[in-house]
């Protein structure tokens, strides 16, 4: 039987090791997984060969069997993560904020890693790697488990990066592949509390709330997107329409999707045809509100795409070139009705109006705020974090995209000459 | 029957009015709340009175009876620190690290309030006001469960409270002190991860650790301060005998006392007895290792304060008098007990040398860590935080003592001119 517990207090050992770890030895182990991903080419894919054929005799859809190929490609852009990520900056050691207090001591914080991190994911295997990477160049112990159908990939690729640690002399168990596709192993994994410090799921709900509710361990979850842009009374149309039509359809399975569209009354003279028939060109089907049909009629305007929108309509993840349009007759009730039905994930705003834009920027609590631009945005890479491990749609230590630093935490130093305490 | 969700639902729509309120509004309600305080001694002190009374008739002990006291002092104390939080910055609305993305998207982080959070504490009811001051400076909503002996004195302190943001105009709910001393409600709380952000317990282990395994909401958690002060080979023993008497000595019940002292071999013959001697002379208990007790045999010392230590005691969180007492052969040794006995909590190293300072700061991933000074600045007031609302000994959130800025999270803001993503 497998010693779990075992396998991660060496992680755990491992962590102390890496928190110290200088920036230099870091990139350099990241340098040598890309390069030995290009150099291992064949036994990662005949790896992967063992999982697809699995997946074959299992009738897996054609879709998730893509997300589990190992081609070419998907190596490469591994590879290239991983260099990428070795050029940003290092974020732990850092010391910030040093200031004197009266009594002549030096108070500050310095960025240290959090330690042992476990990221449960689904079916695609680069998550093995990327996520590993990011841990490491955090300065912590990746301990990853992915879905029992990638299972052989995944220990190939966990493999290929205990193999570069251990060449050069960092402990391997930095990075730990679970080794077994039983799911029990999940339940006794979120059990370990001394040992593991943070919990990342990545993948479907059903995935999230699993972990969340079994976890003992802290949890960062992500919850649904559903996400808003509110064309305002002064938006602009020529930049409202394209906008638009980019948040709900270049990818609309995604959660940074626009799912409701929401009108300022006063903006459908100018926007409401050039917006809907984007929309409607662009082959998205419009959920739309008694009053927007309306509007529409009188301005002569018929397609079979637009539909009456039922009340569940807004506030629903469609993940679907879907759109709901609600108009509103103010920003006050645009801003009520995110705050009613929105996930704190996204919202965006088309103003040509300055006060309205940071009125909006201020009013909204969701983790990415945007003026004018497309929901789509809201995403690490996109937002410059390089490498992202996932999205938190909870406050709690981090909120929205999740780049190496979140993975950190600060404490405090102080350097005194002797002081005691009155 | 008390119908809990209806209270916090409140609390919760408060708090969606509070993100957004201009400081000089919040710093206005909290120093209407400091002058309320002084013009409502004898209410206040008569509430108390009645809780002051039921303690006695239940028997308990007069420690516990004068931390219930809302003396003259008492409330002084709670105006003045109400006074000094109204002068202390926001921490909500600073946008910071504001940077152009190639496609012109401007991008940064803007700090807002977490939202709801609820404060679980045991018998003074001092943090009643403190607590809920903290939470409104961050533009959050509190709820308040204090423990039921010092019902009537937290009832009496909420009222106050929610008057003073009533006659501002400000929504009452943002304070919310739990109606109800029945422990059934504690329970019911911790469900309600809907609609509270953060619960932070205040109080013993067997507080925290309820708290802890019943909730549903995220919780900072504060375990135990087992403190170490090391003795660097190079410790100046006239820092080291002042710093290490006041770092056990000066308050022992408190979690940033230190526990253990730990000394490097080459420290002895300056160190030892200088060191001891102090602690002898303030009255500490030396629980001491074999090598302890001979290099004090060796230099003609004796005391009935020094005994030997049990394995026990290294790794044991005293609160009294005793201090443990350890040789290591070398700073490494020293570090790895650290690691394995301490609480990571707060740690001190004694050092004349730079280059071992430096280490020792980047080695021990504790939430303070500390040169040459007392442990007993690990507390929020001493690193010029404020008022704190607490400690955390988990790194997720906040590690180390929290303040102000510590009920707060960053959000991303983007202001764009009509980008889309490729």
């Amino acid at each position: 039987m497998l010693d779990l517990r075992q396998h991660i207090a060496a992680a755990k050992q491992a962590s102390l090791a890496a928190a110290t770890l200088d920036t230099r030895i870091k990139d350099q182990a990241l340098l040598a997984m890309a390069d030995a991903i290009g150099a291992s080419r064949a036994e990662l894919q005949a790896a992967n060969a063992e999982d697809l054929a699995a997946a074959a005799r299992a009738g897996l859809a054609a879709p998730l069997r893509d997300r589990l190929a190992l081609t070419d490609k998907v190596l490469d852009a591994m590879a290239d993560g991983l260099r990428e990520l070795a050029a940003q900056p290092d974020p732990v050691g850092e010391i910030s904020e040093l200031r004197r207090r009266p009594n002549g001591l030096l108070v500050g914080r310095m960025r240290i890693p959090l330690g042992v991190i476990a990221i449960i994911y689904e079916s695609r295997p680069n998550v093995t790697v990327d996520a590993a990477a990011l841990c490491l160049k955090a300065g912590n112990a990746a301990v990853l488990r992915g879905g029992s159908e990638a299972f052989h990939s995944n220990q190939a690729l966990g493999r290929l990066m205990g193999d570069v640690l251990e060449r050069l002399g960092l402990p391997p168990s930095l990075v730990t592949v679970i080794p077994t596709p039983e799911r029990g192993a999940i339940a006794e994994l979120l059990q370990l509390d001394d040992l593991i410090d943070l919990v990342i799921p990545r993948g479907g709900k059903e995935l999230i709330r699993f972990v969340a509710e079994r976890s003992r361990i802290p949890v960062i979850r992500h919850f649904e997107g559903v996400c808003h842009t509110y064309l305002d009374a002064t938006a602009d149309p020529s930049i409202a329409a394209p906008v638009v039509v980019n948040a709900k359809a270049q990818r609309p399975a995604t959660c940074n999707a626009t799912e409701t569209l929401l009108i300022h009354a006063d903006a459908l003279d100018r926007c409401l045809l050039p917006v809907v028939e984007a929309l409607v060109a662009a082959g998205v089907e419009l959920r739309a509100c008694e009053r927007t049909r309306q509007a529409l009629r009188e301005r002569g305007f018929v397609s079979n795409q637009v539909v009456a929108a039922e009340p569940s309509d807004f506030g629903r993840e469609f993940l679907d070139n879907i759109l709901a349009v609600k108009i509103v007759a103010d920003y006050a009730e645009a801003v009520a009705h995110i705050q009613a039905h929105g996930s704190s994930h996204t919202e965006a705003i088309i103003t040509s109006d300055h006060a309205t834009a940071m009125r909006f920027i201020r009013d909204i609590g969701s983790s990415t705020v945007i003026v004018n631009a497309s929901t789509r945005f809201a995403d690490g890479q996109q937002l410059g974090l390089g490498a992202e491990i996932g999205i938190s749609t909870t406050k709690l230590h981090a909120f929205g995209p999740m780049g190496a630093r979140e993975l950190t935490t600060l404490k405090f130093v102080v350097f005194g000459e002797g002081q005691t305490r009155l």
